[in-house]
Formats: structure tokens, sequence, C-alpha cells
């Protein structure tokens, strides 16, 4: 094997155990509150059929698809001809791709197993994704996404439960200042109507969406770039610059819009959400109706929104929306869907910035046996033993080198406890428990180990 | 969108709830155990340059490895003769590749990353690797692999923890009828030395290590096919078919080694091994020394060790070793290490085989609150939330359907107790708790939620 320089590909990522460590604190207490709202976990594979993904994300997503080449004699069925057309090519020499969403897959699951659920289904799925997108601070090629979706019922209570839950998950995890903007896609539509440019809805819906990230003036002249009159533009103006709170900006696009009947349909909808998000203890300040909130344009239908955090440099954390013909696409009839995501990148930067995830307490290892002389081993394994039967998670030092490396060691691992046992304590037929904090050491006799959890309990709690 | 029949590749797979909650209760387990150990997880990407992973599993692995076309213009280096060599056109268009096992990215990921830890570097490691095998009964093309591994320590400490550990996760699997194999390459080596044909040693190994699939007859015609003497033969055949205790075994081959120096190393390393084991409190029955295994050829330098569950049509549940070169191909010095892998699958068809997966009790669902009339929702949605908060989960059912059809939707999601708040209740400020297996109905005070638990607490003891 010849000598190569170790690097990882562009985008991707190792954790180490910390890293590891803080991403399970989020996804703990994320899965614990879909479990507590009655979701249930499915998984599906990392590689589906190229023909399931292909079409679905627009023709972007598309290009950033992951594709894999066929196995074995990958060239078998093409001619050279088909080196001149490399979309051609593509086709003939891979026909699988990696999962590049989880809510393609959710859909091709339940066209493909229907009849092993009772509807309405609710499930979560926690899995990464891949996209060959351009790597940039923040983004990555390999990502986390926690999906949580329910399907079978066009009920709004179904909007009730996962805003909710998603505020006491964000709760939970202690993030401030955050706001779930809301909006409804006849809304959306009904803004190219009330200028009279109804056939440019959709492009209306990509650039209203901006409004975050660019603000609202150049996406009034990227309207105008695309022969929207001033007359127009002053309309949409009027009404995308309105403040007030959320009632107030019901009752004001109401008035706006009150020939409109679809998107009166949408602000009652709306109206209906907000009553029944107080009935179910959501604190409204969190909530704020934002008629420009569009989700990307694929497959939404109804109500959408976006989790996003003030005052922090970081974007949206999660969002999601009702999507009512997504899996018709699998031959599903019927198939109502809503659901939202959290992304668990955008939710960990949070928390290291602000300083919100506890320091680890009890996965590593509590204590650390010194090992002074190979002739001990026997009865250090014994000890071992005995100390991980009373749940403590213990090592034993594999080798008899100098006390100074296996402490130092002990401190460059945080394991808050030694044990020393050498040939002095042997004879007094007791063991040395040394707290690394605070230096204080207790002599435990070696038929009372259970001694030990009258130190080690306190330091679970409150360790270093 | 065109509509699409949906399925997946060959040999993928997706999970439903159940599923996943068997596999999970199994990776509980074992994780637990690998902490209770000391060891800390790690993660690496699913994708890794191909230049990483090519050369380290052998030419028939490298055949089987996903690999990713690149990005964008992938023909943009090739010219037309690229397409007479298909290995040539391959290294042109993919430079990425999917995760094949989880050892080379560990050595990878310590080769980058030797700053970070202090060692000996404790590991665990459980993600899905992918390999373009031919699909059969039982094997899959994306599995779940539980990797745990010592980095930079040659203490024999090593393998008696991996070993002890690997047996108790066993026990607390409740698995019966399993063996660990022992063997030493050292031993391994001697065959060929101990016959006179030290140039075929790599022949003897793969060979002999067949003898659990084949059998001993069809090894010993194997050899004879590559020339090896009726008098080796016979000379290998007596040594194969001794049968004895470990002790007696050990025996037996110091006796017929007795010329071979490294043999008699590997004998006595072993001969430790099983002293040290027995102080860990390891009942030794689970220990069978079997100088035919082999586990590979790449890597190993020292221990090798196989888990296998007899009276079983499934072979190895798991193995590892010593592998002492291993991270050296990255630059890494004296880069002792150890580690071994459980697979799941295999660990889960023999607990569901033998029934020894426990029902499931507390993860999902365990009240369902049924919805009569929509006027009642903002009393139901507080009622959800307040119960939610003693840690119960629970589930409001979305829309006014007929009971019949809600009761129908708890029975099959195996939900224990429906809540029942209709008029009649109401007027008395009371709502039903009905527990679905025996019938029976508690009358519970709204202002007295927290009597539910006097009911529901037994049941998730002893539910369905």
């Amino acid at each position: 094997m010849k000598k190569i320089i170790p690097s990882l590909p562009s985008g991707m990522r190792d954790f180490t155990p910390q890293q590891v460590y803080e991403r399970d604190y989020i996804l703990n207490i994320i899965k614990e509150n879909f479990q507590k709202y009655g979701f249930e976990p499915i998984e599906t594979p990392a590689i589906e059929k190229l023909s399931i993904l292909t079409e679905k994300y627009g023709d972007e997503g598309d290009k950033l698809i992951y594709k894999i080449i066929n196995s074995g004699d990958f060239l078998k069925n093409t001619d050279i001809e088909d080196f001149n057309d490399k979309n051609k090519l593509l086709k003939k020499i891979s026909e699988k791709a990696l999962r590049y969403d989880l809510t393609v897959p959710l859909a091709r699951y339940i066209a493909m197993n229907q009849d092993k659920h009772p509807f309405p289904f609710k499930r979560y799925q926690i899995q990464n994704v891949w996209r060959a997108d351009r790597p940039q601070k923040g983004r990555f090629r390999e990502f986390c996404q926690c999906d949580v979706d329910i399907i079978g019922t066009n009920s709004i209570l179904s909007e009730v439960e996962l805003i909710t839950m998603a505020t006491e998950i964000l709760n939970q995890l202690k993030i401030k200042n955050f706001k779930i903007k809301i909006n409804h896609r006849k809304l959306l539509k009904a803004f190219s109507e009330y200028i009279n440019q109804k056939d440019k809805a959709t492009l209306l819906s990509i650039t209203l969406d901006k409004v975050d990230k660019i603000g609202l003036d150049n996406v009034l002249a990227e309207l105008k770039k695309n022969n929207i009159s001033d007359n127009q533009i002053n309309k949409l103006k009027e009404v995308l610059q309105y403040k007030g709170t959320n009632e107030e900006i019901l009752l004001f696009l109401k008035n706006k819009f009150q020939n409109i009947n679809y998107a009166l349909e949408g602000l009652e909808d709306i109206q209906k959400l907000l009553t029944y998000l107080k009935f179910s203890g959501v604190n409204l300040n969190y909530i704020k109706v934002d008629p420009t909130i569009a989700r990307g344009l694929a497959y939404y239908t109804g109500t959408v929104f976006e989790i996003i955090v003030e005052n922090s440099n970081i974007g949206s954390i999660g969002g999601g929306g009702r999507y009512d013909e997504m899996a018709s696409v699998f031959g599903l009839k019927n198939s109502y869907g809503i659901g939202f995501a959290f992304g668990l990148d955008r939710i960990w930067s949070i928390l290291k910035n602000e300083n919100l995830i506890p320091r680890k307490q009890t996965n590593s290892t509590q204590i650390l046996i010194t090992l002074f002389d190979e002739e001990n081993m026997p009865l250090l394994l014994k000890l071992s033993k005995e100390i991980r039967k009373l749940d403590i998670n213990t090592e034993l030092y594999p080798a008899p080198i100098q006390i100074k490396k296996q402490l130092s060691y002990a401190n460059k691992r945080n394991i808050p406890f030694i044990v020393i046992l050498g040939k002095d304590e042997i004879t007094k037929n007791k063991f040395i428990l040394k707290n690394m904090k605070n230096g204080e050491q207790h002599f435990i006799p070696i038929d009372r180990i259970e001694n030990i959890l009258n130190f080690t309990s306190k330091s679970k709690i409150s360790s270093y």
C-alpha cells in the first residue's frame, strides 16, 4: 500500500466525540418531543433509484443530486456517440443516487407501504442527506435533517400540533429570539391577482420570498426588471411595508384582498390557526404572520412556515408546510400531507454561539483505574468489573507506565475520578478514590466497593 | 411530474417504526456497554475520497466500492480514447466513493486528528457502510456496523477488555450458544513453516479459514490442488483434527510447533489472554481456541477472533483482531491498534428468530385523545398539553370522525389508553380514561389530570 496524505472531500466532516455529544444532545431533545406527540421513526436507505429523485427538486436541484456509477462494466450499454451528450451518457452509466431530502423518500415509502400503517400516519425521520452544493461557511454537502410529517389528514389540528411541538422543542433547547413566520400559499398567490399579473404568480412568489435576504427595495427593483409597472409595484409596496400585530396584518390583508375569495380562505385558515395555537399553550409572541414567506415552490399547497432566529447571522433553522399533492406522483390518492424539518447544523451553531450546550456529564468515563504493576492486573480486572456493575463508566489504564502520564491521560479525557491500588493499599485491603478536580482522596475497603457511589453520584450532577 | 412506480434499488431497505424500534433496542445495549468501558463515539462522512479507500480491501473489495460521478461537467477531463479503458475513464470521472467499512476511515481520522485526542484512543463508531455486493438472503448493500477500537497501545489488556465487553453485550442481548473463537496470526503463519511451505503462508491462511464453511475434507482437497504433498497434508490434518479443551489444544500446539519461536510467542499470548479473561469475570465456556480462524488477510497482525452463534444458520455475528500497522499507510508511526465489530443485521436476525426482543413499551403513544366535536378542540388542546406535561406520549385525533374509526386507529397503533371527553363528561367536569386492553374505564376530574398516572404507570411496565 502506497502512502497517501489523508484528507476529506470538500464539504465533508468528521465529528469528534465532543461534537457527537453536542449533536446528540440536540437530537435527543428533538426525538423525545417527536415521540411525546405520537410520531414514530422510519428510516429509508441512503441510495435511491435516480428515477425516484429526478424532477422533484427543480432543474437546479437535479444538478445537485450525487449520482452513483453502475457497478461492474458500467460502459456496457454505451456506444461511442453517447460521449457527445453528457446527459445521455449519464442515464446509461448511472441508475442510483444519494438521498437529497427526506420528503421524496417519505412519499415513496408511503406509496410502497400503505397497507402497513393506519392513517393518519405520523412519522419522524432523522437522517443525513447529500447535496453537491457549493461548500461555504455553514453549508455542507452531507448534513442531517430532522423531518416530522403527518400524512392522511387535512385537519388544521396538524398545523397546530406541529407548530406547538416546534415551539416546545426550541424552548427546551433554550433558544431565545426565535420567530415562527407563518403564511399561506393562497395569500402568496393573491398578490399576483391583486396587481393584475396572474400569469406572473410564480415569479412573484420567488421574488417576494427574498425580502428577508435582500430587503424590500431590491425585491421591488427585481420586479421592475421583470416588467411589473410602477403603479403595480407601488400597490405591492404599500402591502409589504405595512407593519402591525398579527391581528392588524390579517385585518389589513382582508381589506386589500376582499375580492379574492381564495385569499380570504387563506386568511381564515391563519386566523383559526392562531386561535388554536393559543389554546394549545403557545406564546403568540413567537408567531408572526408574514405574507412574503414562500418556502421554495415545488410542492406546498397551504400553510407554510419558516423558523428564524432574530439577531443571529444564521437565517432559517427550520420550516415546513402543507403539501396535499406530493405523494400523488407515486400513485397515491388524497395524499394530504404536512410537515416540517429542523436543520441540525444551524441549531448546533446557534447553541454553540450562545453557550447553551450543557457540559458533558454522564456518557463518558467516570473512573480511570490506574495501573502500577502488571502483577496487579488480576485484582484490577476484578475491581473494574465490580465498579461497572454499579453502572459507572470505568476504564482500566492498559499499561503500567509512569503514574504522571496516566494522570495526564485522565485530565485530557476529563475523567473526574481515578482509582489507585498500589502495594500499600493492597496490604490494607483498601483502594484510593481520588477526585481529580479538588484532589480529595477517599480510602474505600475492597469489600465495600459500593461506597464509591457516595462520592461519584454527586459528581454526575455537577462535575467539571 | 410524470407518474412512476415507486420501488427501491436492489439490496436497499426501508425500516418501519417497529423495525427501527427493534434495531434501536440492540444498538442501545451495544452503545451503553461501549460507554461503560470508556469508549467515545466519532462519526465520519459517508463520502470519502476514492484514493483513501482503494487498495485497502483487496482487488475484490475495490470492485465493490460505490463510486460517485464528479459533479458538473464530469466529462471535461476525458478524451475519446479513455472510452476504450473502463478503469482509466473511471479515474477521470469519479474522485469520491461511499464508505466501505469503518476501519479505514478510522485510520484516516486518527492520522488527521492526532493532536485532538490523548492516546490510547478508545473510540466506537456505529454507522452504515455500502458495498455493491451481490444481494442475497441476509446480505444487503447498505448495512450498519458497530465498531469499537483501541489505538495506541499493544497491551494485552486491550484484548481482555474487548472480549469481556463482547461477552457482556451478548449476555445482555440474551443470545445463547455463542462462541468466541480465538486465534493468533503467528499461529496461522506457523502452519506453513510446520509443513515446510513457508512461501505458501498466504494461500494456507485463506484456505484454512474456510474450514467452518466448507469442512476440513474440502479444505484439504483444495490444498492438494495447490501442490501441497500428501505427506504435508497428513501433517496438517493431524493438527486440524485434534479436539480438546483450550488447555489441551494449547499444549498440543506447543508440542507440534516447539521449533517455531514466533508460534510459541503466539501461544503464550493466547494463554495469557485466557488467564486474564478469567480474572475479568468471563465464563471461559464462551471461549474456544481455534487455529484455523484467519479473519481475512489484509491488516491483522496478532490476536484475531470471530464471534459465532452455534446451531443457527447465521455464521459470524462479529469479530476483530489486532492490527499494528494499519494507520501507517496514512503516515502514522507506532500505530498499535485492535478492534472488533458487531454486524447489526445478523444480531437482529438472531434476536427475531429466538423471540428475544421485548415488546415495545414506552417510546410510542400512550394515550389517544378522541375528538367528537370540533367545538371541543380548545378544551382538548389544553388537555393534551397537560397530559404531555406528565411525560406521557399523547396524541389528539385530528378530525371528529366516527368514534369507531378512532378506536380502530388506536388499536392498530397499539395505543393502550384513550381519553373520551364528550358533552356529558364536560358538564360533569370529568373525562374518561379507557384501558383499550381490558375495557376498564376511569372517570378523572379535569382538575386532577395527574390521576392518570395511577393507571398508566402500571401499563408502562406491563402493557399489551
